[in-house]
């Protein structure tokens, strides 16, 4: 099977070497040197830029490296045929690392003792407990769900926000918009792991930050669209959010000149939240490309809102 | 039962409280307004000024607050009565999870990407992976041991190292100058939490340093005189260091002069690893003064070295 391959981050040597191994019967071509295009069946991509897929007609199912596939489902020249997001347990993994290291690092106040270390100040306060300090997951699918284990299974109450019902017995689940509104004024910390969508842009506004208690922190690794920025720095100017962890931006890297930089309260990372090695990430992209070779629907199949 | 009570961090009205309610029998007197201090049978301490143990004839037992007993058992004062560190399972949850947040502040760089923040720089590099980073652990009591676990259960391979053999399945386990040399070459990221003794004063120097892989970081939370501060300053200045992060020092707190404060790559945190409070660490405390009435030995004796 001839398979198009397409990412800024990830090293078409390297998956050629693991499929060569693995699955010897696919080709990886990559974009843009792909010759006979209209042989191409699947695609490996993370994002896709313009005239990519036009190039394909023969597509019969897009493989994503991400595990948010915004960018990709948006993409305005996407065929109708299947697409796949990637569900790899070493990025749900490294994302649920992600998030316990942010949280201990605002519950144990790192940031706080690095400021004050910077003013040569010995503040001592007694520390926050842990079996009172409730964190809030905006997101239950695989990587929400997981870091309500990982967290509860630390000691942290945990509660948990997504339209559909259900989620892990470990954590407190609310549901919908009134679920919402239940579960913010409790959250001590609020995680943010939410796909982008319609619903979800912007969702993270002056009124959300309203209804969490004084002095609650964010941690972000969803999607920075999700985020209104101008309203993230009033309400940490204000002191009604303490501090900010965010690895998502509306644009990545931020422009120079946005305040995330130089807040004293936001700690920047350069989108490395979850990541998946190709060591991992084989197993469940050979995987849809043998279920695409027998004819079968791909599993982790990205619904699209019409 | 009369128990005299000295501590700058804790708050006698509290223990007031807890035990009147638990051990109605123990009437607790603040030094160092004691009448009578002759009918005085036990000491609930965090460390004693001096002439506080002359002035305690009939004293049998000294409790401690802290789990590290160093500045009690070094008191010149200190008579020789039964001596109990703070054994509190809290204590030890709290110094684990700050092993933890320090770990993995480091692991995924949280320290390194303040820096890049500060220069507007985004740096992307790959994680690097969990099962690969060797954590070591200088110590392996109550404290060294918990850590261990804790640390293995979420995924790093652990080394501990203590003076006498034993310790956790979970990590590989060295004892003595020959283990020490044999595991220091393999750590990432080397955590002390020992107790201060003649033997570990001044053992983070220079040659411990150097046995480490170059780039490795220092967490630590056992005592700050184990520090050559010194060596360890010029560790961190040729890179042989990556990272230090340090909840105690000599002098707590330090000198504003001393590097520590301005140094890039050192994190201070004001002695807040761990910490007990009143209603987990008075079941201990109570259980102690209940033997002390029986006339039974207490629970975890301090062994002074002779």
């Amino acid at each position: 099977m001839r398979v198009a391959f397409f990412s800024e981050f990830d090293d078409p040597e390297e998956w050629r070497a693991i499929l060569a191994e693995r699955a010897p019967w696919v080709t990886l071509e990559v974009w843009p040197e792909i010759e006979d295009p209209a042989g191409i069946e699947a695609a490996l991509v993370y994002r896709a830029p313009l005239g990519f897929f036009p190039k394909l007609p023969g597509l019969r199912g897009v493989l994503s490296f991400a595990a948010g596939v915004d960018g990709l489902i948006d993409h305005p020249e996407l065929p109708d045929v299947q697409v796949a997001r990637m569900v790899d347990p070493e990025l749900t993994r490294t994302m649920s690392e992600y998030v316990l290291g942010a949280v201990l690092h605002i519950h144990r106040e790192f940031g706080h003792y690095a400021r004050e270390q910077a003013r040569k100040n010995w503040f001592y306060e007694p520390p926050k407990r842990t079996d009172e300090r409730v964190i809030g997951i905006l997101g239950r699918g695989v990587l929400g769900g997981a870091a309500a284990i990982t967290l509860a299974r630390h000691g942290f109450p945990v509660m948990t926000w997504s339209r559909s019902p259900g989620g892990p017995d470990q954590s407190t689940n609310f549901t919908g918009a009134d679920g919402l509104a239940e579960m913010l004024p409790q959250c001590a910390i609020l995680v943010c792991l939410l796909p982008l969508t319609d619903r979800t842009r912007g969702l993270l506004d002056k009124s959300l930050f309203d209804q969490l208690p004084r002095g609650a922190a964010l941690i972000n690794a969803g999607r920075g669209a999700q985020v209104v920025d101008d309203d993230l720095l009033a309400a940490l100017d204000s002191g009604q959010i303490s501090d900010a962890i965010l690895d998502v931006f509306h644009i990545e890297p931020p422009d120079d000149s946005h305040r995330f930089w130089t807040h004293p309260h936001v700690l920047m990372t350069p989108h490395i939240a979850s990541y998946s090695m190709p060591i991992s990430a084989a197993v469940p992209i050979i995987e849809n490309l043998e279920r695409l070779r027998r004819g079968e629907p791909l599993q982790h199949q990205v619904t699209r809102e019409s």
